[in-house]
């Protein structure tokens, strides 16, 4: 009939599971409910389920406009921990991916903290990012390559970009069975890992340089892409045309794999000149004419590199062939951010897909539930919940919660301090004389006014970055209360219903609506929390609290040990979706990272038996852990009421 | 030091792991975090997972009094249909459970369903109310009793009142290895099945009519209760004095456990000789005397024997020894219900601890989440999930969601209909003579105005029940809709945040609130889809709609088979609730169920080849069944302007 062949034009598939779904023929219910493969997880954010390949795909279909981000390992310890505030700030932009250069005289395969392993272990595991490793093969034994692939998979390193690397020696010479070539790694690669990783591959615009020819360079490279490369990203080049050139000379050859350009922005005179020795690539004489009179002028090399790079990638991206640019960045930030603001294609607010920051370990992609405590310490609660098997996925509750790892590493590259011994004595006060001049620590963090030696105060032990958008709504308050001895660390004001896309609570996918109960958590002196808790007795079914000193002697009016959910969204079509609870149980492990932190990051910055130092152990020792929940969420947050019926009772004649 | 005294002091204990978490000693927060067994669900209702004797003890500790009610099994089908009714209906006034009497001559551990054995297992799987099984012992074989036990367990009866029944013949003779005794069953309960069962047994305040003396039958009592028998239950009494001496008198032997006085509201004159018959009881000179002048006036009676028994309840209550009160109904509603609402034992707004009423199953005690479709038929979801190993606790999308039986059994008792054919034929009509005269009957289920014959259709093939409190927020729009031919079988209005307490749409504990997304699940033409499907391409990203066939041919905009929330709950201390769910898989299952009762439960009450079984058979084989939410939960609800835009479509000049 008419209205049946209209109907069925209109049908929707579902992505899970379209066949089944779709087929009119099927007349059993039940049996499709047999069938489908239904999710576990929300899916708030479908790329977090996609590998590396689909994602580019789906960006290519959508028409989305991706970049992506080259980084190359740093030499020391100081250098990785400032690589990685760089990935959290680049990864602000939204980068499809980033990846991890491999360099064989850096032990890149090992534990170090400098070793391209690791560091991208870091990328993907604790900035969230989605990455890329590197890996040569020439010079290296099968099982030594083999021990590297296995170990980036149990790390969690989905992709991996397969390359020759240079040979050892001058006089190079294949080896009978070795690998001697790129596409030797590919088959490799599949062979062992099957489908496992993505696998990328490296195109030579103007034909590798030791090629025969142009065309022979381009049968390599079909040859690679046909072993298994799921796409390419290519060497450098100064003009478009070359890379367009190129792109419709492997299409000619049958080479149909995303194929993304390699983009590298100048930014200084020897930087280019060393890289084009390297990559044996000639400069054009256009580039050379502008450059040469103004070699020693950096921010005029660096304006025109821009300049250029920003011509270059419009070039691309309107041939149309070009969906994605790739930037080698050499660890620099300005140059290529300026270029990707200039594009557009930097995000300027970049959606959060949760209140916190997702990370990009397979195993943790279903992860949609986390304690508030480690709030403003992702990085720690991922290191310490690392061996999990299992992630809380809808629910805190549901997860059988196993025990949190220890914290003794406080020196861990990507859980330490950015800023160095000095910088923090400067913030947090040489010389102690009173628990007040702590309070004004706290005060001067909260307030951002300088100390009263004159510096900021730009991080806490528990704080490694200046305060959250969302927590300067507070800021008035919490000021008032820190500088009386409520040593604030965490909290979030009430939500009730705000739009997903608010640019301060906001988080998920639009259409839906956040919320969240008020939640402070704090350090502060017996005698006070002595007077809270008579105050929160008039509180007792508004005000959930769990009050904890070192030692572990805890109080809560929590019911039966079950997590209290403080933020939760409602979205089009979706189950609730409640990233973050206040767990009782959890708490006793975040209280021992929290206590602990007074000593290992602030304590310790003073000689042993100072009075600067056993003001930090006293305040250790005796102060309470905090954490309050107002649960009326609809109403105005009474928790900076219960506070200051606290300070009144503690002033009141008969105390 | 004082200060730690007084934190010591107003420390809170956690109920389920109290010695771990306020062991002031316990340093290690990690270690308590492994030790914790946390519960897998919110636990919204306490008593949910406790087995009745802890009911009864939190109910004596807190001061909350209680009843209970016993009943026998029906004689006949329709009276099977009838009882399960008056469970409902007297479930709903908050018994603390009920028990179902064992008869030896009634099959009463067969699958008939008027067997003991059946009418308790409805009661607890599909009226989820605790039940007490009765089951008698003498001239039974251990295997038969073992085998009876058994099958009670397996359908989720926790409770059995161990009896020893009446001899078969009027010489008994003890039995050598056989159950001889009431005590012999509690022990062979506790051999078989350990501690699995709540065991009650039967006290007689004036001795048992056969025990040599009323000390030697107080003996017996307590070797009941030492052989195991959690608490007992007495014969009827007719003065508060009997009652007082016997408590008195077991506790001075030393029986502790909870003593529950059976209630005997005399209701007429011929049941209560009947009774006293039985039970060799003696009616007292001062209510025969009032009894014997008005025998024949049963009101008279009634109403006597309410004013009876609510003066010696209150007796009891006042006594400071009772706490519970347990009725012998004799299967009758009036006399009960009228003494204990006087007594205010009558819940008048029993809360709801969940939208939907709760099967007392132990398998599904942490059940909290169904899909919406089955709202008004909650048995056939039960019984249709009865295979399941889990169910949904906290999420539908997290349980693997194993098939839905099939539902074949229409005429299952306690899925039948209340009404016999002949009432169903005055309300949906004797006579169809096009689809019109459907759509009058479903106007007036909802109106509730009487139909041309002037007959009130108080039941539909999809709701045995008139329509919910709830409905009636949507009466007006919902006729509108109805008489054009949008046949409405569900619907729920939106609701932004209304207090947990709200009569209409409250459930849960106090201090919580509750949400709704709006609802509407309607069956209607091919031709109304065709325009509806137009319609909802300007809601896209609000509404999220499926439309499928009897064919199964399906049409949605769900995203990945995902599952949306559509009634949930934000309690203090709580993970968020969400009991009920829209989920496309299970709306598959629902499909062949919904279009079945078209043919089940009302075509074939007509004459096969009769014009009014084939218009149904007609819109049987042609309708849709559509479901629509409003994801916009805050927004007035646009379902209507959706459903009035489709008329509009249809009506335009261009259709």
């Amino acid at each position: 009939s008419r209205e049946l062949t209209m109907v069925n034009e209109t049908q929707h598939t579902c992505s899970a599971s379209s066949s089944s779904k779709s087929d009119g023929g099927s007349s059993s219910g039940s049996e499709s409910s047999k069938d489908s493969s239904r999710c576990s997880t929300p899916v708030l954010d479908a790329e977090r389920h996609e590998r590396l390949r689909e994602k580019m795909r789906r960006r290519q279909d959508s028409g989305d406009r991706w970049f992506s981000l080259e980084f190359f390992p740093p030499r020391t310890a100081n250098a990785a921990v400032n690589l990685i505030s760089r990935f959290d700030r680049m990864g602000a932009g939204g980068p499809l991916f980033i990846d991890v250069t491999w360099h064989p005289a850096g032990d890149p395969g090992s534990d170090k903290e400098t070793s391209s392993m690791i560091i991208a272990n870091t990328a993907v595991n604790y900035c969230g990012l989605e990455t890329i490793l590197h890996m040569t093969c020439c010079n290296q034994t099968k099982d030594d390559i083999t021990g590297h692939l296995q170990k980036a998979k149990r790390l969690g390193l989905k992709n991996i970009m397969a390359l020759r690397g240079d040979p050892a020696g001058e006089e190079w010479e294949e080896e009978v069975d070795g690998f001697n070539y790129a596409v030797d790694l590919v088959k490799h690669i599949r062979n062992e890992f099957d489908d496992y990783f993505d696998i990328c591959v490296a195109g030579y615009p103007k034909g590798h340089p030791e090629a025969e020819s142009y065309e022979s360079d381009l049968k390599h490279l079909k040859e690679k892409v046909l072993a298994g490369a799921d796409f390419i990203i290519t060497q450098l080049f100064f003009r478009s045309e070359t890379f367009i050139k190129f792109m419709k000379d492997c299409q000619a050859i049958g080479i149909t794999c995303p194929i993304i350009p390699g983009i590298f922005p100048i930014q200084g005179y020897h930087s280019l000149r060393q890289l084009v020795k390297l990559s044996k690539l000639e400069v054009p004489q256009e580039i050379k004419d502008v450059i040469e009179p103004i070699k020693d002028n950096d921010a005029a090399i660096r304006n025109y590199g821009v300049e250029l790079a920003v011509s270059m990638c419009r070039e691309l991206l309107d041939s149309g062939m070009v969906h994605g640019l790739h930037f080698y960045t050499l660890n620099r930030e300005v140059a290529t951010t300026e270029v990707l603001k200039r594009l557009g294609l930097w995000k300027e607010d970049p959606r959060r897909p949760l209140p916190w920051a997702v990370s990009a370990h397979p195993k943790r992609r279903v992860e949609d539930v986390r304690p508030i405590f480690w709030a403003s310490r992702p990085k720690s609660y991922i290191y310490r919940t690392q061996e999990w098997d299992d992630f809380p996925n809808g629910r805190w509750g549901n997860s059988s919660s196993p025990a949190f790892g220890e914290l003794k590493d406080y020196y861990l590259f990507y859980l330490k301090s950015k800023s160095p011994r000095e910088e923090l004595l400067k913030m947090w006060g040489e010389e102690l004389t009173c628990e007040e001049s702590v309070f004004e620590v706290f005060t001067c963090y909260i307030s951002g006014e300088p100390n009263k030696n004159g510096h900021k105060v730009t991080c806490m032990p528990w704080n490694d970055d200046p305060l959250a958008t969302e927590t300067n709504l507070l800021k008035e308050q919490l000021e008032k209360v820190n500088r009386r001895g409520i040593l604030t660390i965490n909290s979030q004001p009430n939500i009730n219903g705000k739009p997903s896309t608010d640019p301060i609570v906001g988080w998920g996918p639009s259409g839906g609506y956040v919320f969240q109960k008020a939640y402070l958590e704090f350090f502060t002196s017996n005698e006070i929390v002595t007077a809270l808790l008579k105050v929160l007795k008039k509180y007792e079914s508004r005000v959930n609290y769990h009050i904890v000193n070192v030692k572990g002697q805890n109080i809560t009016n929590a019911p039966d040990l079950q997590p209290n959910a403080v933020t939760w969204g409602i979205f089009p079509g979706r189950e609730i979706i409640q990233p973050t609870v206040v767990d009782p149980v959890s708490f006793l492990s975040w209280k021992d990272e929290a206590f602990a932190l007074w000593i290992e990051q602030w304590a310790k910055l003073y000689e042993e038996e100072s009075p600067s130092r056993m003001i930090i152990q006293y305040i250790h020792d005796n102060y309470y852990l905090v954490n309050l929940v107002d649960n009326d969420f609809p109403l105005e947050n009474c928790l900076w009421q219960v506070v200051d019926d606290t300070f009144e009772l503690l002033n009141s004649p008969t105390q």
